[in-house]
């Protein structure tokens, strides 16, 4: 855990940032693809994995399945940062691309996985993988102690679904709020009527969020256990970013800000609260970093 | 301690980075400031102190002396930033402004010293500042037990100094390299030619160790326990820079990278070694930080 009195003097609340930066891989997406891997019988296991993914989960999943000794095979998008697929490659993970404009991905996937009979490890749409994920608030919650509030980001869902049953079940008095981009408000629109929403994803930073729905699994469980889900502009999570950096110590790519850019931009207040803030990643690579904290 | 599967790959060595940057006010400065504080009789501390620096001597001052409930009168150029001056201010200290070019600093924090009674604490030519920063080795040698080879930043010698005392009275037979910049080579030639010598300072961007001579107090200490010196370039800086940004999700400025940097730069080599590298602080702000990442 991360905090700063500075921090804390400026919002008038006590912030504990669980830094998923310093996770294996870079981002929470580790603890997922790691559980998923744990949870298959050792047969299945043996015959390996498959995924989806151009950003950090692709990652994870490498990395998870060289831990246990298997194989992974990545479906990546053929544009994809040459740094990602190097990662992938880094630790052992073959990478087969697509046309991401032409191709279904998702049917893509399921053929690979029926024609290898490689178990499918979806990022978020697996309970396997949420309660991974939920590992977060778990440790979070072990090393603080009592908290009023927790933040943290949403994208298809996995890790705030498996935070939020971890948080609620310890501490059932705990707010849960969940924040996504403004460009990105499928979450946001659902819990406000009530069933899964589909928007039009619109342009911005926080390329782990740009998801146009909600999880079909993950809904169920943000419906009943988030309190609350907010939405955040590209500006208010580069100087989240910058905060970090220069407050902080600490790095955060776009999707990884966007927890605290709500504290800082007053979405969320909690005055004299405790508040835990979950920093999901921290995969940005130096030219784009500097590229977004030299804006302004 | 921060350690990074994918760097000890690269080098070939175990390396295990201590992150002065997560220190209180951002760098190693603060351990030594405080230990001369701590070290004050009761009525010379509650006089107060005060201290010539733009840098992060002072705000470990300014800090330490705000712990200590008394007062800090910090001298600092008229056209230091902005930020360093706010950040000493913010702590509660006096910020008092010189002529960098005109004015003499050593004779204007002496007179201040005098005129005021109050206890001039040196940012490196103090037994209890060196002795401070030395716990920074300390601590390292504490989390991760044996060590075959520890790097350590050189400006004026105190944490270095410090952390070679540390170093060699609990593992003898530990090399200890320090590392400057090649624009301020004195402790190089210093230890070439077995008496301080001075030089003229050319530019850096390692602004933390731009000195033209060892301290007095440093001197005899760097020529008795350190094995050998060694100079980087600003290049090999910024490119250890960007590597722990990348790698390690770790923010260095300029100074904190050069123990990493003459690692990288292959000015040292400890193939198969357990490698302590000290990373001093982290204090520079994200504007340039990205200038200095992104030119290549």
């Amino acid at each position: 855990m991360i905090t700063s009195r500075l921090l804390d003097e400026q919002l008038g609340s006590r912030v504990l940032l669980k830094a998923e930066g310093f996770q294996r891989a870079g981002a929470f997406k580790f603890r997922g693809a790691y559980n998923a891997l744990s949870s298959l019988s050792p047969s299945a296991r043996s015959r390996g994995v498959c995924a989806v993914s151009s950003g950090n989960h692709a990652q994870g999943v490498a990395l998870a399945a060289s831990m246990w000794n298997t194989r992974a095979a990545i479906l990546m998008p053929r544009d994809a940062p040459a740094g990602k697929r190097a990662a992938a490659e880094g630790y052992g993970a073959e990478v087969i691309t697509f046309d991401r404009y032409r191709d279904d991905r998702e049917q893509l996937v399921e053929r690979l996985a029926a024609e290898r009979h490689l178990e499918l490890v979806h990022p978020y749409d697996d309970y396997r993988v949420m309660a991974g994920a939920g590992t977060t608030a778990l440790e979070l919650l072990e090393d603080v102690g009592e908290l009023e509030l927790l933040i943290v980001p949403v994208g298809g869902g996995g890790l705030i679904a498996g935070s939020a049953t971890a948080a609620k079940a310890l501490a059932p008095g705990l707010r849960v709020i969940g924040v996504e981009p403004q460009a990105s408000d499928d979450v946001t629109r659902s819990k406000a009527s009530g069933r899964r929403e589909r928007v039009q994803v619109g342009q911005t930073i926080a390329d782990g969020q740009q998801l146009s729905t909600p999880g079909e699994l993950t809904w169920p469980i943000i419906a009943a256990l988030v309190d609350e889900v907010v939405t955040v502009s590209d500006q208010e999570i580069v100087a989240a970013m910058r905060l970090l950096f220069e407050r902080c110590k600490l790095i955060a790519e776009p999707s990884g800000a966007c927890a605290l850019a709500a504290l800082l931009g007053g979405k969320v207040s909690a005055p004299g609260q405790r508040v835990g803030v979950v920093l999901s990643g921290a995969n940005v690579d130096a030219a784009r970093f500097a590229a977004l904290v030299s804006e302004r």
